[in-house]
């Protein structure tokens, strides 16, 4: 059943080790360019972004995460709150089960209750189609997520295996709901051909969710009998700081740069490389137990993002993204073969 | 005497450690581009491909393995039962020693008897001219290979070191038999430039057997008494990924990339560099204790292969050849110095 | 209290690892080549340099370390001694505690006391622009330096967080004071675009201080009660081969070349990539304990210096900018992401 | 007294680890391209070479080791026999002393007793013009060398400082023997701009001598009390593989590589870069307890590069310099650097 699945990924997640091995996001490859003489009052420096008309207070996702199941209710419950109070935005995991089953609909519906305000995003699988204003229902999203997960589909044992027609089905769903439509990797990365797919299909909003963190070959490795195959895949896919770079260059819609980001420091970068806001999730379920530990990590996240950026004499996001960055090794090599000019960052 | 001598490279590369040292194959500087949005049903995927005619199940080869030994025969006893059941391709050991002793010949004709539809593959030395027709007879081979294995025989005590008219003798062999021709390198590779001779000599078919993989360097090291100039060449050779490329870059025959393949993503990016097949011999050694574990092996390998092809969005083999890929490292470095434009892979 | 936190900086910094974790200067990319017929005799090499008019016996500063606190007076007196005796330039810390609390003047004083004939260079902060008279009155300076700080101010808990009118700040410093004004970093280096805005608001002369040496975002982690924001910075900032060759690519002041460099050898890599002269404060700071290791430390230094001089044929400083060099690395990567020209270096 | 420094240079040599710590010869940056099918018969593979009208067996020169003490003397004899008997070039230690203190002549003059045939080689200092001819004589030398070593000397206590007037010394030193003069550095190699200088004085041959094998500071290290500057110069130098190809690119006389060269394979790589042989000290120095470990040496020498050059396809060492090979890493940023194409070596 699904929802057992769910909190096999949640015990998964919180106590194995289910991160990319050999593979990095790529962020350790950028260097922002220190500025010695920011023209910037650190204490005054304007974390907020606003995204389709709603203001975050940060540039913050949490991304999709859980749902479904009993135990994910309270996960929900806390992490609806903390983003309430820091009023950041929040993903929820997959609503399949949810809308088939009327039962688990309170797992996520706890969600906009405890968030009254927050931007909001619901999560559906490309198939999902008639799911889709259903789940945009119950959880009074702002914006309906589609996952897309090929990898763990390859991996999990019951693994939905047939990805023919999703990008006609991703068209069909941003015309029939409707709020403003993303699409999100989680944890593969998308590189700018899909991208421009994606936008082409009518999505308005890209989760790029690329290689270096949770690597969700990991996950389902520990659910197999047979550990073969999600071992040889686990480090599949492509690096964050690559992704980021590829979708920016490719496509004009709203980026998030996700997929192994733990840090403020990494998401200046790489807003720098062109997102527009980030996103985590395994950092924020493994902080789920208490409201302090969620707001001290989101604290933190705040705290580190505004130091880079008053070293680099950004006073708003939008500064940041104009930021002077070096591209180094393995990032800058995909990036010269793949066409992108990195000397657009360094030189601007 | 040559069987002999056979038996110990069977227990030696079954038990010692035979592999390159600190050269690896360069599939590591590969990365294939994650596809979000594969059009593709994992399970519908066409694993199968066409070699002068006759059809395969998956695009893979046991390369020359061995015969000429009473212990070989049951090796390719295990070898050809499995390439039966599984519709893959066949290529014995060096056929010599059965064409001048008769009571040999069965160590060869095993294969036939138990792969009466496969695609099996002869193998002669460059200068065994005269063994040729007998060599395709014994196996009833559908493709006659040609072994080419200098470092070998520099390493070997009983080696043969006058390399003269090779490419003379190769081009009378295809002359004379009337199946194609293939050569194969065992383990060091094959250049743009060589691969340019052997197709003017008339060779429809490269086996490029680069370095990664099996050592022969190694393996005689371990036959000799010194082993100083064992361990000086032990790492000798072209790296698989680049010889693959090198290769494809040159020539329109068809190509086995070979030489440290191990499973089926190595498989997926060597044939993305312009393979159209790959092949393995250790690790068929290795299993070929147990027909269970034989096709266990290849059963991961065509799932691996699978996963690859789905995750890049390639529902065919012709497909998997035109999907991007990423250079990087020594790989690329040596590709470039050798002026073949890496970019004609990233951004087709 | 001011002068406490300089006790606690002069404790840390003796006693603690306060140096760079994996970022180095970049030196160790840099390669002066070998002459292996230079046209010098080696006692007749001359390291004289002349700055501002004073002539100093080797291109060598001790950057601001300290005053403002009893213990620093022993150390500065220490250091004048030293300076006075080898005849070269030494700067002292920030001067403002001085400036404010009169009873601490004679830590400053007392150098001038020791090194009447000194190039000494006084030390405040952009914001103090009132005490800038006051601050070279109390040192006799002949060089008043301007220490740009932000990433310390980031991580100290009583950080000045309000950057905004440095500039404007240190443009009317340059108007008020009578002498050469000197902006400096303090480990995280300065950029080819931040020299040029100081060089058009006046100043004169600029010690890059860039990343590799001494990171005070380390020494303030040692002080937080917090380690977080203090680990995650520790490595910021421009490492100092490449700080100044942006340096020396962008503007025509002399520059000091420091942040990590520790002996003769890495000072001369940084003279032949465009520095006048470098600079050191961690290795006096803990040589200071003795006149004697002073002086063998500087020794050293010349010694060192002037063997790499005679390596590359250099019989002056003069001659030694001029010397080849070839830079590979992520110091070669960063300079062609920059636009600086690396070859200039190498084939002059 | 000079031949007690030579003595002492012996026993460090012998005993200590003085090679180079962390720079390596860059051979491990060059990939001679494998051919699979060589035109060759490695029984008849022509290893002789002509040096200046005499033949050698193999490209090999034993390279200035000792002479001038009486330990020595017992060295070069065995140094001798061997060279005599494999057809190989010697050269010998500094010639000073036994100039100047004719009580040590037979420890040079032995070494034409047992070597009555062989390439042999004299050594003097750049200032020694006064001395060349005897030293010629004392040998009866067919070359004379001139050691350049200004690293060794500014370790050196004893060291001589002053190196003007060298070229022109070197220049004098040409017209007045009747001998090819060849200049040779210790350790350090010979750039391009060097190698134009010594050839337009009038040297006919070079010696690069480059870094990544003995290292002169590493020797008189040990012999210093202290060991600072010793050790900070110890990677001094331009790598082995650099400096050969630095030198054929920018002059048309004769070459030998050498410098950390420990093998055939080795010299395979340092011919095909552009020597026309190679050279050694430390390891005969090692071997020259007995005449068989000599000879073995010599043998496996000769062995490796019969291997290396078959697998290139090379009968001859006129054939291997037109061998194919790649550069990459370390060693092809610096020649890229530098100007010099590398893939005039891959492709032609
Ligand atoms: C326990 C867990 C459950 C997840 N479930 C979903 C999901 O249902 N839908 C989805 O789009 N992503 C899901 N994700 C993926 C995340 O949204 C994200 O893409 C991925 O974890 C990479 O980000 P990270 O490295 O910050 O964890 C899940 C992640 C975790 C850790
Ligand atoms: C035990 C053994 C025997 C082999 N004998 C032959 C042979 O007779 N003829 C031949 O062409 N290759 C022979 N090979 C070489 C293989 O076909 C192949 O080129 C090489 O092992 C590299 O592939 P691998 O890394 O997958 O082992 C042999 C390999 C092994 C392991
Ligand atoms: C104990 C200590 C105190 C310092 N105080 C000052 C200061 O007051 N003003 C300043 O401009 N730099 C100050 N610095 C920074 C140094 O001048 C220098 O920029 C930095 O330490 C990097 O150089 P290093 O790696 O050689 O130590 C101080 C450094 C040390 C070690
Ligand atoms: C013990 C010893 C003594 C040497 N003495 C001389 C010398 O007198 N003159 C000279 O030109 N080179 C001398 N050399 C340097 C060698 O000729 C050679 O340039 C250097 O050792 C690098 O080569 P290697 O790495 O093969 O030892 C000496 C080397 C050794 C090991």
């Amino acid at each position: 059943m699904i929802s057992d699945r769910k909190l096999e990924h949640l015990l998964i997640c919180k106590n194995y080790d289910v991160e990319f091995k050999d593979k990095t996001t790529g962020f350790e490859d950028i260097e922002l360019i220190h500025n010695a003489l920011p023209e910037v009052d650190k204490n005054e420096i304007d974390l907020s972004t606003s995204v389709f008309g709603k203001k975050l207070d940060s540039p913050l996702f949490i991304t999709a995460i859980t749902g479904g199941h009993p135990a994910a209710k309270e996960i929900n419950e806390q992490l609806a709150i903390v983003s309430e109070e820091n009023n950041i935005a929040l993903g929820v995991g997959s609503q399949r089960a949810a809308c088939e089953h009327p039962e688990l609909e309170d797992t996520y519906s706890v969600v906009r209750e405890n968030a009254p305000d927050c931007l909001l995003i619901g999560n559906i699988g490309a198939p999902q189609l008639h799911l889709a204003n259903k789940a945009v229902e119950i959880l009074d999203a702002d914006i309906l997520a589609i996952h897309l997960n090929p990898l763990q589909e390859s991996i999990q044992p019951e693994g939905d295996l047939d990805a023919r027609g999703y990008l006609e089905s991703i068209s069909e769903i941003t015309d029939i709901v409707d709020i403003p439509v993303m699409a999100k990797e989680t944890g593969c990365g998308i590189s700018a051909e899909t991208a421009k797919q994606l936008v082409d299909a009518g999505v308005s909003f890209i989760d790029i969710e690329g290689a270096g963190g949770t690597s969700w070959a990991a996950v389902e490795t520990y659910r197999s009998e047979d550990r073969y195959l999600g071992e040889l895949f686990w480090d599949w896919g492509i690096p964050t700081a690559v992704s980021t770079a590829e979708v920016a260059s490719a496509v004009e819609v709203p980026i998030i740069s996700s997929g192994g980001i733990r840090n403020g420091l990494e998401a200046a970068k790489a807003i720098a490389l062109g997102a527009d806001s980030v996103g985590m999730a395994l950092p924020f379920l493994k902080k789920s137990v208490s409201q302090d530990e969620l707001n001290q990590f989101i604290h933190y996240f705040n705290d580190s993002l505004r130091i880079a950026m008053f070293l680099v004499g950004a006073n708003t996001i939008e500064e940041l993204k104009q930021s002077r960055l070096v591209i180094s090794g393995k990032t800058k090599q995909w990036l010269d073969e793949r066409g992108i000019n990195t000397k657009n960052y360094s030189r601007r």
